[in-house]
């Protein structure tokens, strides 16, 4: 039973009753039931419970009728097991407190050891597969070795990336030694989840496209290949980013079962783009949930018409469902997506 | 000789010596002249006033061999005019105090006066205009219609636009109003500076990658257009965006002599997407600056490398210039230009 699930299918470009759908960041702010979780415990903590961790996963599914649970993580948990100080600030996303700028500070980082480092996460791992078993399969995750590097290199969110590309312009050999140490330990924590259960990866290169693509075949490419190789075909593999028009090429060379692709590209050119050997996952803006229900359908179906039926596609946002989105909305758009792309 | 400026002569698509350059913001804070005045004067007060909007301008072009000059002001200078309360906080970028949210406070917009809202502006493009005469032109600009009414309703800058986006799904016939004030607004104020000496003027759509194609073509083209369209072929229109990599050929439908390009998208694969009867303008990253000289002038080669001496073609960055640029870095890159370009 559990190789039918129609993600799944999907994932190996099957034909599939309808498209699957499932959300980027579907266990969050936007419910009122993890928003009381999270206002006992630190996101961290959340992360580090596995209790909590698989409630939370659990929590969509209960609402919407979606195809795909994403354990509850963040794209950053490999890092503090390689000596960084990782913490979330109220309000204001991730704030690292010994960037990395250095190539002594390159040389500092530890390996991931997954046992010592993230034990939780595959406790809560098997918590979730038995509780879903035989209803949807679970997505495990990680930062891409760029996106991580460029939040360790910066200390948080960054708007111009300037220490990353000083960096990577200004001493070449230092960030291919950092991005291979990144390569490493995202392949091992991403093993690490494979291992514990998780039925499909999904390598979240989120702030790539700052990138041209000349600079992202440089530096970027070789590194995200290593670690999607490194999965060897053990599960799915979905590699995502977002203003990646100009990158989509080169990231399906890096590899990937599935594409993602945000909402500034349309689907169907992206997929033309991409030829129809891989799978294309996509590409709702997710502020068109704030739009009213006769809208968020038309949207869909213009996202189903750019997929135009082909075996591969996976319905998501093209980026994390917003804290403050409207949480019926959410299942106007994923009953429309099954309802409009039934066979 | 003022019709031979190879800057004018590039706009036109016509054969130059060497490829012409200039940076957007290249009149701001990376140069300690204009720190100096800045500390002085607050950003607005700056704006507003003719001799010092003109003293900034005229900064860069005694130390690099710039070949445009852009009138110191700010894209969002048409604002106050209309009623909407516009200041500079410090760091913190424009703050709106009293937003557009509903289709009430659309209707209650003013147009533009210029001779009452901004004649510091034609003032100082007057003085610029006797200094500079005979050396490089003039080039004028303001914020598009999409990129204004984004900062309107947000209130200043924004990552994910959801009230904009909300007002544009939610409440089209309330849109397109809001967008056809805004482009009257814009038409006549660029008609101002043309009429005060602009030679040039660029229509800065800043924030319009945030939209996929469709929605561009739907909610910001017509836009776009009426207020190229407005202009008539007066002077030279650059139409700039940044993350505009799907939209390039729309915004080309939409109008201008010349098409702006960011940093994300290789040069010649742009061109050769918009076609050879239009120019381009870009496209260093602003980043490359911080890197080391050679690396700045082996970027500047592969720029020059994607136009490969078509007439039409500007160099600049993909986005303006950072405060916290080397200022020597600049004139590395700005003398690369001309030496590698040299036909």
């Amino acid at each position: 039973m559990t190789t039918d699930y129609r993600f799944l299918k999907a994932c190996r470009r099957e034909q599939v009753d309808c498209t699957p759908v499932w959300m980027m960041r579907q266990a969050g702010r936007y419910l009122e039931e993890y928003r009381a979780l999270r206002a006992q415990h630190s996101f961290l903590e959340m992360c580090r419970t596995p209790e909590l961790a698989a409630e939370v996963t659990i929590q969509p599914l209960r609402r919407f009728e979606l195809d795909a649970a994403i354990i509850f993580a963040d794209i950053l948990l490999p890092l503090p097991g390689m000596g960084i100080d990782l913490e979330f600030a109220q309000g204001e996303g991730p704030v690292i407190g010994n960037p990395v700028r250095s190539a002594a500070d390159i040389d500092a980082l530890r390996p991931l050891t997954p046992e010592r480092d993230v034990p939780f996460l595959a406790e809560a791992i098997k918590m979730v597969r038995r509780e879903i078993e035989g209803k949807v399969p679970l997505i495990g995750f990680s930062g891409a070795p760029f996106t991580l590097a460029a939040y360790v290199i910066e200390g948080g969110g960054s708007r111009n990336y300037v220490h990353t590309k000083r960096l990577m312009y200004g001493d070449p050999p230092a960030w291919h030694r950092f991005m291979e140490k990144m390569s490493d330990v995202v392949s091992v924590y991403l093993a690490y989840q494979i291992e514990a259960g998780a039925q499909v990866v999904q390598l979240f290169d989120s702030w790539v496209g700052t990138l041209g693509p000349a600079d992202y075949r440089e530096y970027v490419l070789p590194y995200s290949q290593r670690v999607i190789e490194s999965i060897g075909g053990a599960v799915p593999v979905i590699h995502f980013g977002t203003d990646t028009a100009t990158l989509l090429t080169s990231m399906k060379e890096a590899g990937g079962d599935v594409i993602g692709v945000d909402w500034r590209m349309d689907l169907g050119e992206a997929w033309a783009l991409l030829g129809d050997d891989v799978g294309v996952q996509g590409n709702m803006d997710p502020v068109i949930l704030y739009a009213p229900p006769e809208v968020i359908e038309a949207k869909v179906q213009a996202v189903l018409d750019g997929a135009a039926g082909r075996a591969g596609h996976i319905f998501n946002l093209g980026h994390g469902i917003l804290p403050t989105t409207p949480v019926e909305h959410a299942k106007v758009m994923i009953d429309a997506v099954h309802r409009l792309s039934t066979r």
